[in-house]
């Protein structure tokens, strides 16, 4: 008999079929078992009125007959009548994957990924990141952006920053890619519009629930702006896409994580200077933001309560960051040279993303460089574009991972990624 | 007044437009002048009856009236009435960009590519990238993968091959992914279906016209197979419906290329068994491939017009590659352990993928890791999935870059990458 999937078999009530799949839970009986068997398509209960060889978390192919039940999930069951076990587990298994929560501590959970991964509530965000990546490529391509591909191995051409990864590179030295900023300003001089879902790498030595070493950055840049507001639109406009399809095809998935999950972006993201939000905190929460050029964790937390409580939004972006604090390409504001173009995006009191517009002529990138004390040795590939005319432009970096976290309000940005890398942890 | 897009222009005949892009093509002539302008939706040309302070290469807004011209591409041009240079080039270009052909060396196309990237025969080849990447994504999902990203930075867990670079890692040493397969096979015990659009870095010293050190691969994993030739029937059918979207939205960029770079792929590629298609190639072509474990390009380049002119396919799937010669994780024949249920897909004389089904029972694998002299330290964390269940398996990883330089027929792999990798080139 062929196989069916178990999404097909609501319309084969009463015929006999044949399902493939893995044992998500199973409760053995003396006069009568259930076995819940999942495969890529969905869940389905299987009844066994005889004994069965077959146990929790193992792989089989189960033969019966349909028949319609309206307490079950899908609107019906299978009653068993073969079953043949093609895997099964040779040693315990070292958590219960039937329990509705695994309530893991985070390194078991990250030590033993192979198998939390199986457990329904974790495969859930997991689904919700697929979705993530599907819309965000979608919303990208109906606005015009075209997707690119930049090398993550970068020679001595560096953004000039810190906390690269050094790699050994045949008789060269060469780094990990932090970001692709400068290859996708270049690609703004070819499309006008790109993106592009890759691995980023900071060798930051952090040991936070928010940082990591290894993510996957969703950029974009664009040309022919008038200011950073544009960017901040157009981002704006993405995440009301991917968040429509979150809604929409990510319902079972966010259910599991109750109503504080909803996906929520208005139409349009209030906007403050970061000053501005600084003083606000001050004033309303008497908490005093470290006088640097960023906000700390701290403060974002108090931003995203105030955005929240006060403009009823889990977004807010900060932006006219100091120019002191931003990298060289960053455009100073044309009204006041000590500030920024650049913004961050702050998603439930966390930044997602940053952004803003960069500058465009080649001689202001050069002063500004110098002013910055950089020196443009190995970015020459970069500096010359803007000899050969650039549109005013600008873009966003933003955490994939970031955005499912502070979704579905998990406690760490590793529970958002597969297998993650920080300090200490390179495997699995 | 408001921008329109180039594309929008054709529904303003006789309407007062503004529209912004780059001039792609400059004939100023005494009394009459004709800019090309392009932007991220169409080209279209500008006249003007008046002296311009504009030239080939400036980023411009222009303002003017547009005329239904049937001579024209789009079915209509702009009377220019006002330009502005938004940007323009210090300094000459380096070469003509408005010559229909570049026809540069590889390395000038390569060193100068932030410009030669401006070219439209060189942006067709990222536009067909492009598609590819979406097409590819959208037939996966289709076909019910899941989309996942696993980690690049690999601890002392290897797959046991040479040719990995070595990066510093805070206090340990680490190593850049080959390939995603042992964390895409764990994932099969979790979704069943997945796949992965991922960087992918090999240290081999090549200085070929199809090797280069950093690539994307296309990756895809799948459970409950009967054997290798339903993971080669999926990813025959990905590749048609790859084909069938680049067919219908690459249409212009493909026609640059000509009649040879038409997406062909029969309904059902033929297969035939390595050592078959070796003595194949002795009888009828007189060539001798040499006695290895796999084909060389010659040998290839054979199999690829033996496809083409007995079979009348540009693909052929080579299968029952030697156990020596495989992977430990490569399913060996039921039939014959000295040949593996593993195979590659050749595209017009060259490899494209290489996929199979792999081993899923525990003791099969050791003792196949055994049997080649793997160790399995570090990759304890992979082998002890295999002691919980996993369904029979086998997936591919494809080439992108090739896939594309196969189709538009490119001298070499680099001409598909924007920023290629080479042993000598880290930069740009």
């Amino acid at each position: 008999m062929l196989r069916i999937l178990i999404k097909d078999t609501k319309q084969k009530v009463g015929a006999k079929v044949l399902i493939m799949g893995r044992v998500i839970n199973a409760r053995l009986l003396s006069n009568v078992s259930f076995l819940q068997v999942q495969d890529y398509t969905g869940t389905i209960q299987t009844v066994w009125e005889k004994e069965i060889d077959a146990k929790m978390g193992d792989v089989v192919v189960v033969e019966g007959q349909v028949k319609k039940d309206d307490r079950a999930k899908g609107g019906c069951e299978i009653l068993g009548e073969n079953i043949k076990v093609l895997g099964t587990s040779v040693e315990e298994l070292p958590f219960d994957l039937a329990k509705k929560d695994l309530n893991l501590q985070l390194p078991t959970l990250l030590d033993q990924r192979a198998l939390s991964l199986r457990h329904p509530k974790i495969q859930a965000i997991f689904k919700l990141y697929d979705l993530l990546l599907k819309h965000y490529g979608q919303a990208m391509r109906a606005n015009g952006f075209t997707e690119i591909k930049t090398p993550k191995i970068l020679g001595a051409c560096s953004e000039g920053g810190a906390n690269f990864f050094k790699i050994k590179y045949f008789d060269q030295s060469a780094f990990l890619a932090q970001s692709p900023q400068l290859y996708k300003q270049i690609m703004v001089g070819v499309f006008e519009r790109v993106f592009e879902i890759g691995s980023t790498f900071r060798a930051e030595p952090h040991f936070t629930t928010r940082h990591v070493n290894e993510y996957i950055s969703l950029d974009a840049e664009m040309g022919f702006i008038n200011g950073f507001e544009d960017v901040a639109t157009m981002l704006n406009k993405v995440l009301v896409e991917i968040f429509e399809g979150l809604k929409e095809e990510g319902a079972p998935f966010l259910a599991m994580y109750g109503e504080a999950s909803e996906p929520l972006v208005p139409e349009k993201i209030p906007m403050m200077k970061l000053a501005e939000m600084k003083k606000i905190i001050k004033e309303k929460y008497d908490y005093d933001v470290p006088d640097t050029t960023d906000i700390d964790p701290e403060g974002e937390r108090w931003a995203g309560k105030y955005a929240k409580e006060e403009l009823n939004s889990d977004f807010i972006f900060l932006t006219h960051y100091p120019w002191s604090g931003r990298p060289f390409y960053t455009m100073p504001c044309a009204d006041n040279s000590d500030e920024t173009c650049g913004f961050d995006l702050i998603y439930r009191g966390v930044e997602l993303a940053t952004g803003g517009q960069r500058i465009h002529e080649y001689d202001k990138l050069i002063a500004n460089m110098k002013k910055k004390g950089i020196k443009p040795d190995g970015m020459e590939y970069y500096l010359e574009v803007f000899k050969f005319a650039m549109p005013p432009h600008g873009g966003w970096g933003m955490g994939s991972e970031r955005l499912i976290q502070q979704l579905l309000g998990l406690g760490s940005v590793k529970e958002a990624i597969l297998f993650p890398r920080d300090v200490k942890r390179l495997c699995p």
